[in-house]
C-alpha cells in the first residue's frame, strides 16, 4: 500500500465530477470520472475553487501537434484540500489547505536549492500531459478511458492528483479565493515586476494586456513606486479596473493611427519607458513592447504564451542600444517560498488580491467562464467545485 | 576665433595623409586632405597609432542606403596627442594623451549621470557620418568636396576633429599601442563580461567569435574565474590563441555535423551555459548562443553587429524557460570612467592586453590589415601613422 493517510476515500479511486475537454475549442462536458489514488511523491487533492487563465484558452484552443490530446482535463489555477497522499510525500497531509501550481519546484535539485531563477532541473515540461514522474494519467472516463492531464495540475475537477512538486501549502487565514489567485495569473505578473524586472521607485512602466496578469505587474510596479504606469489593451473596459492596481495611463491601440503604440509610449514617457511586460501572448505585441523601452536599461518582460508559437523578432541594432528582453514563467518566482510570501503580504494588508476577483460560478457553469474570458468581461473568474 | 590652443597650427587647417575610401569596399587611397580647426566642444588630435576593428569592415562594405556615403574616412580604435581645442573645451588641453571613443559619453546628460546603462541621451547615432552637433564635416578632400566622417572617430588620417563628448584623456604611463585596444574591441568584451553579463566565479561562457571582441570577453570571463570558457570559430587558428586568453574548449561549427553547436555546448555544460556572447555579428549565430544557454537564468549578450540588419527570431517558449538576451554598445562601459579604469588594470598588470596584437604596419600599408582581418590572420594589426 503507498497510501500513508487515514482519510475513508485514501486507497481507493474516487468518483467526481470534471469539466471534461473532449474535442480543442468545444465547450467543456460535466462528466463523471474516476480519479486514480496518488503514487508514491504525489498527492490527491480535493478541488475548492480554480479558476481561468488565459493559459487554459490558448491550450484548449490548439488543435494539432504534440498538445492536441483529448479527452483532457484543463484547469491549473486553483485551491484545495489534501485528501490523501502516496508514499513519501511528507510535506504535507491530509486536510492540509494547498495551492497546486503548474511550475514545478522540487526542492531537491541544484537549481531549486540555487538561489538563482526558478526552473527546476528535475522536473521540465516534458510530459505536460500526464504525471510527470511515470507520464501516465490518474483520471479514468466512465468508459475507463484514460484522460489527459494539463500542466501537472488539472483543476476543472473536483479531485485531481499533483505530484509533490507540484503543491505548495498555504496558510488557512487567507480566504480559498483569493489563495487561488496565487496558484497562477496573479503570483506572475508580481513576480515579473518584483523579481524579474525589479522595478525602482520612480521608473515608467508599460505593460501590453490588462488581463489579470496585467493588472498584477500594476500592482507590483505601484507598489515599487513606479511613476507611470501606462496600460496598453484593445477593452477600454479595462482602463477603469485598472485606475485600481495604479494605471495611471491607457491606450487603446486601435485609436492609435497615426503613431504606432510603441512611438505614442517613447513620446509621453522619457524617450522609452524603463520596463515593459507582454502579457498578452502574441509576437506582434512583444516586439512593439520591445520597441518601447528606451535605450540605456529598457528591459522588457515576456509573460504572455505565443499563441501561435510564432518567433519574437528582434532588431539587433535597436537592442545593442542598451536594452535587453527576459522571458519567465511564474514570474520567476519559486513556488515553494514565494507563495507563502505572498499570502504574507495580503494577510498583512500590503497586498491586492480582491480586486481581481470578478465573477463567481459553479462548476456546472465553466464554459460561461470560458465565454467572460474570451468576450474581456471578467478579470478572474472563481469556479466553485460543490 | 574660438581656439584656446597655443599650438602652431592652432585655429588653422592642417593638411595631412589619410586612407580614403572612396567606393564601398573598395581598398583605402593614401590622400592629401585638409583637416579643419575643431568648433565649440570639439578637439583636434593628432592620431598616434589606429587598429583595424570589424565594424569598420562592416560598414565599409555596406553600398547602399544612408551609411553609403563617400568619400569617407573609416577607422575607430586609437590613441593621440589633442593638437588643439575649441571654445568650451576644459577636459583636455593641448598636449594630453585622448583616446578616442565612437560611443559618446557627454558626462552632463541624465544618462551619463546615472549608474545604470551607457547610453547619452544627447548624442545619439543620428548623424554618424558628420560632426554631431552641427552636422557638417571637418575633412575636406584636395578639391575642396567634403568627406565624411565615421563613427564620430574617423581615425584613419593623421589629424581628426573628435567631439570632446567622444573623448577620453588617458595616462602618458600606458604604452600607445596598449591605450589604442581601449578605444573599442577589447574594452567592449572585457565590459560585456563584467558589467552586462557581471559573470560570477565557476560560470559556464560560450562565446562565438574569438576576434579581439571574443577574445577580451574570454579575458574578462577568466578574471572572474569562469570554470569553462567555450569558444566557437570557423577558424581553428583562433584556437591557440584562445588558450592564452582562457579558452578552454573549442567549436569548429564545421565539425558539427550530427549536432548543432549550441546541442554540443548543452552536452558540455550543465545542460547550457550561464552566459553566452555573440561576437560575430550574424543572427543565426545570435540565435544559435540563444539556443546553447542553460534554462532559469542562461543570459546571452550580444556585441557583433548585424552585417545584413537581420532580425533574431526568439523562441518565445525558450525565453520563458528564465532566459534572457541583452545588447550593448562598448560592453555597457562608460567611456570616461572606464576607460581610465581598465588602463589602471593594465598598468597593475591586471589585465592582458599585450597579446592581443598581432600585427603592426604603417598607415601606407592599411590594405594589408583590412586582408588580414579578412583573411582572419590577425586579431588586432596596429596602424602606425609616421
Ligand atoms: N509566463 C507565465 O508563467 C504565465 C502565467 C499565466 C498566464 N500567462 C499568459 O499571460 C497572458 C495573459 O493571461 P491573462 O490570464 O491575464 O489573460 P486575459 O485574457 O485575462 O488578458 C489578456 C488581455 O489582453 C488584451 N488583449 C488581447 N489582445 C490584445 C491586443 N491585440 N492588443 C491589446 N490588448 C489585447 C485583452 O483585452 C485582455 O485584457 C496569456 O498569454 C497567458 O497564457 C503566462
Ligand atoms: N557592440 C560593440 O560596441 C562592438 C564593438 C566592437 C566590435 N563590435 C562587433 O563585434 C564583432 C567582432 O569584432 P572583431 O573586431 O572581434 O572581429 P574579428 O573579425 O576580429 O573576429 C570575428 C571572429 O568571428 C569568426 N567568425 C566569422 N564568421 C563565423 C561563423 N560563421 N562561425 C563562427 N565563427 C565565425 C572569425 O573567424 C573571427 O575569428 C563585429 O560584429 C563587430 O562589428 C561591436
Ligand atoms: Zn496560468
Ligand atoms: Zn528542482
Ligand atoms: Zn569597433
Ligand atoms: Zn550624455
Amino acid at each position: 500500500m503507498e497510501n500513508q493517510s487515514g482519510s475513508k476515500t485514501a486507497g481507493k479511486a474516487i468518483r467526481c465530477r470534471a469539466a471534461v475537454c473532449r474535442n480543442p475549442g468545444e465547450a467543456l462536458i460535466i462528466e463523471e470520472i474516476e480519479v486514480e489514488p496518488p503514487k508514491a511523491w504525489e498527492i490527491r487533492i480535493k478541488i475548492l475553487c480554480t479558476s481561468l487563465c488565459h493559459s487554459d484558452i490558448t491550450f484548449w484552443k490548439i488543435s494539432t501537434g504534440p498538445f492536441a490530446v483529448f479527452p483532457r482535463i484543463f484547469g491549473h489555477e486553483a485551491v484545495g484540500v489534501v485528501e490523501s497522499v502516496g508514499a513519501h510525500v511528507e510535506e504535507v497531509e491530509e486536510g492540509d489547505r494547498v495551492v497546486p501550481v503548474f511550475h514545478p519546484n522540487c526542492r531537491e535539485c541544484g537549481d531549486c536549492k540555487s538561489q538563482k531563477g526558478n526552473e527546476c532541473s528535475i522536473f521540465g515540461y516534458k510530459v505536460e500531459t500526464k504525471m510527470p514522474r511515470d507520464a501516465t494519467s490518474r483520471f479514468k472516463g466512465m468508459n475507463g478511458e484514460d484522460m489527459h492531464h494539463f500542466f501537472y495540475v488539472s483543476s476543472f475537477t473536483q479531485y485531481t492528483v499533483v505530484d509533490v512538486a507540484n503543491v505548495v501549502k498555504i496558510s488557512n487565514q487567507i480566504p480559498v479565493d483569493k489563495a487561488c489567485l496565487l496558484s497562477c495569473g496573479i503570483s506572475t505578473g508580481i513576480g515579473a515586476a518584483w523579481k524579474v524586472a525589479d522595478i525602482e521607485q520612480g521608473s515608467t512602466v508599460a505593460i501590453f494586456g490588462l488581463g489579470a496578469v496585467g493588472l498584477a505587474v500594476a500592482e507590483g510596479a505601484r507598489l515599487r513606486g513606479a511613476s507611470k504606469i501606462i496600460g496598453v489593451d484593445l477593452n477600454e473596459e479595462k482602463f477603469e479596473i485598472g485606475r485600481k492596481f495604479g494605471v495611471t495611463d491607457f491606450i487603446n491601440p486601435t485609436a492609435c493611427v497615426e503613431k504606432k503604440v510603441s512611438e505614442v509610449i517613447m513620446g509621453i514617457t522619457d524617450g522609452g519607458a524603463d520596463y515593459s511586460f507582454e502579457c498578452i501572448g502574441l509576437a506582434s505585441l512583444m516586439e512593439d513592447a520591445f520597441h518601447c523601452t528606451r535605450q540605456g536599461w529598457g528591459k522588457t518582460v515576456i509573460l504572455g504564451v505565443e499563441k501561435h508559437a510564432t518567433p519574437l523578432p528582434l532588431n539587433t541594432y535597436f537592442l545593442l542600444r542598451g536594452r535587453s528582453v527576459s522571458g519567465c514563467f511564474f514570474g520567476g518566482l519559486k513556488p515553494k517560498s514565494d507563495i507563502p510570501m505572498l499570502a504574507h503580504k495580503y494577510l498583512n494588508k500590503e497586498l491586492n488580491l480582491d480586486g481581481f476577483i470578478t465573477h463567481q460560478l459553479s462548476l456546472q457553469d465553466i464554459n460561461k467562464a470560458f465565454h467572460l474570458m474570451l468576450q474581456g468581461k471578467c478579470i478572474r473568474c472563481i469556479i466553485w467545485m460543490d
